[in-house]
């Protein structure tokens, strides 16, 4: 039972307890008010988590995610996945696996956020599939030639960042009722597209990861950019690739 | 009459005075600031009230929301609904017969908006109703399937949320002359739907209540978030149900 | 000359040196930051004044409005129209003979700003216009059945606020190479709309004032939520009055 | 080398470390925060450099540029192009040459963003010009008879700003895949149009220049709004200039 792995708390909230701004517990709360600004958690939505040498740090699930405080983190034993700190009358994020499963690919933050651009793109992405008979599954949100695109990463494994040239393509899975119900279809994307460091749920979201906070969150910020220019591209008829013929509302 | 049940002027004050960051006097000037921000307040619009014991704590009338300080609050006994403190120079909030319907069925604290989302869906669903010829009351903001749904509750007396796959309804009521003249419709939709934690006012907002300050501000953002997502659905010609057939401009 | 009026140096400083933040040297700034956060100040556009007792507080030209400090206040005398405080190396704003305009009206507080949505609704009121073959001086913004209207006074020495049924009228004047040049036709819209508080100018932004800062700045506020409710309607072709049939882009 | 060049620790840093707000070192970081919250500099994207007396101070490369702190600071000798200072572990903007393109035309003060208005209106442009079969080279952004831009300076060498009857012409080049190619086509942008202070870069961004911190910050700010405003003008369906025959999306 993973309450028998809980720390004493005095050890346990060591574990929340630094002045150091950098460290998860401080971090994570630091990095969901700027989220908030931006409008990824609004009305408690989204989260973040953190993989700091052998311990995850998580955001609670369900509360104000810009009114944060260290001690309202979880914290897991990686290697076990049993928590070592449980805060009492707080609900651990349901998003907690999907968080371990891009920590299994090398992550060391991860974010999702409720963003409405993101939200727009898998709906436009979805009309664009079925005007021309496609399932969800077999588009990504595509773009090209926009500079922004220079902030993303090769992927995995892979120095440096994609080129202007290149075309970043973003995989979309379905939706589920329950969102642990989302890991098994996330992961397939993983294996589908073992580059990306994003993957858009439809009608939900974004799933966002990088090596580390700062990547992750430049990562989470330019694929925003792009999705929220994809938008207006769209609101003006503009394409989003030389092949898009789907500019027209 | 309602001035003899005033309050000595120094118990009066007592009632708004307090270190205590969650204190009703002062959460409400908090929670106005973030309001400003959010657009929900703007040009002295709007209010918030919470109910704490056996007192009604009330933002006054006209004033800038996002400048209202501890001393500006107008506070009632309950039971009674005489005010135990009435600021001199001030006016009571012409809200307050619509956030004491809410209070009555069981609120602890009441939001009013003028967020332009919010507006701009009643009059899109009010076109709609034109449409197909029938009445605004016979309509209500329907939308399904987008995840910050998950952030409503399920209903009075039920627990838990609506799920992703609910269609989340939001009743609709006339807008009137004089505010406090919105009471009986607002009541009149509270009964018609029994679950629903919201109302909006045509052309005019909305009022969302919960039970305590900070369920009524999470699901006033996320209903917040969904009017807005709402109307660049339909700047994009997307449908907000599957049954939408108003999805064009 | 205007320059022999101008006080010593430490007279004309201490017109513009106090503690309290209400001060109409201090409060020009603090109002200011607040118009840069809005979009009404952007780029040095715009600009506030204060009527105070027998003075007339200006911001200068020309100036980042959100770095405005007290010392950068240039001091009239109301009655003479001499400057008694000319910061050196400052430009007195353009604007000056169309505050005073305002304040031979009454008022005691005048905001100029250059928002995005006055400019809008002052081109989509002179496109519905030509489109009928009028000119744009005889057409004026109107919107009605929007409870913001209710925020706007009835006019000059007529008490309370407009009803929700009454329709909203602000008047657009041509713009001007230069800005002192507007003032006539501002006077005369004046004269023409005896109750209004504010001024549109095309292509340009508006002209809004009231009897204190406090309302002034809340009139601002309102009525540029109503051009920013009135853009997003014609963009989702909704109507702005019940007879308006120009509902389409 | 460039290497030889570099000062020893103590004098570099010294070059980066005041108490004055307006240094260079520090002023970089105070102006990129509020680019930040323009949305000027997402995901690490744009960036800023400062001349001041015969020393270039440059943010550095793939930061976030709103947590940017006076260590940061690159600085060169504009004289010789080496670099005095060189943060350890961070690189050098990619848009260095460009920044002394615009210092050798005489600019203290270089900016460049990402803005998505700038983007936009490169597209809207851009397929402006595939309408009548031109090349993007041949066509400019332009712009007239809107207030603001009386803010934009008439051009080198010409004392005072643009006028309300002015036509603004800003011009565009084409985007290539590294940063530092643009450097040619910028000059060759600068010598066909020695009067703008201002090069829009397609599907990129902005680069803006001024005499001081000061100038170029209100005239990137004064184009970001026309851009805006331009982009919403074709959303509405209204025409940038009177000869504009592509207001229709």
């Amino acid at each position: 039972m993973a309450e028998q792995q809980l720390l004493p708390s005095s050890e346990a909230d060591a574990l929340v307890t630094s002045s150091d701004p950098k460290h998860p517990a401080n971090l994570i709360c630091t990095l969901c008010r700027g989220f908030y600004a931006l409008g990824w958690v609004t009305g408690t939505g989204g989260g973040a988590s953190i993989r700091h040498d052998k311990l995850i740090y998580l955001a609670p699930s369900g509360v104000q995610k810009e009114q944060l405080q260290p001690h309202d983190m979880f914290v897991m034993d990686y290697a076990s996945r049993q928590y070592l700190r449980k805060p009492t009358a707080l609900k651990p994020s349901q998003c907690t696996p999907l968080f371990l499963a891009a920590f299994d690919k090398g992550a060391g933050c991860c974010i999702h956020t409720h963003s409405q651009w993101a939200v727009l793109v898998t709906l436009l992405v979805e009309r664009d599939a079925r005007a021309v008979n496609q399932s969800l599954t077999e588009r990504c949100f595509e773009i090209e030639e926009i500079e922004q695109i220079k902030a993303v990463p090769k992927g995995r494994g892979k120095p440096g960042k994609l080129g202007y040239f290149d075309r970043l393509r973003i995989p979309i899975i379905e939706n589920t009722a329950h969102e642990e119900d989302l890991t098994q279809s996330l992961e397939e994307a993983m294996e589908k597209y073992p580059d990306t460091h994003a993957v858009l749920v439809r009608r939900h979201g974004i799933y966002v990861w990088g090596d580390d906070p700062r990547s992750a969150t430049t990562l989470c910020e330019s694929l925003d950019y792009l999705f929220q220019l994809a938008v207006r591209m769209r609101e003006l008829g503009l394409p989003w690739t030389p092949d898009d013929t789907n500019r027209q509302k």
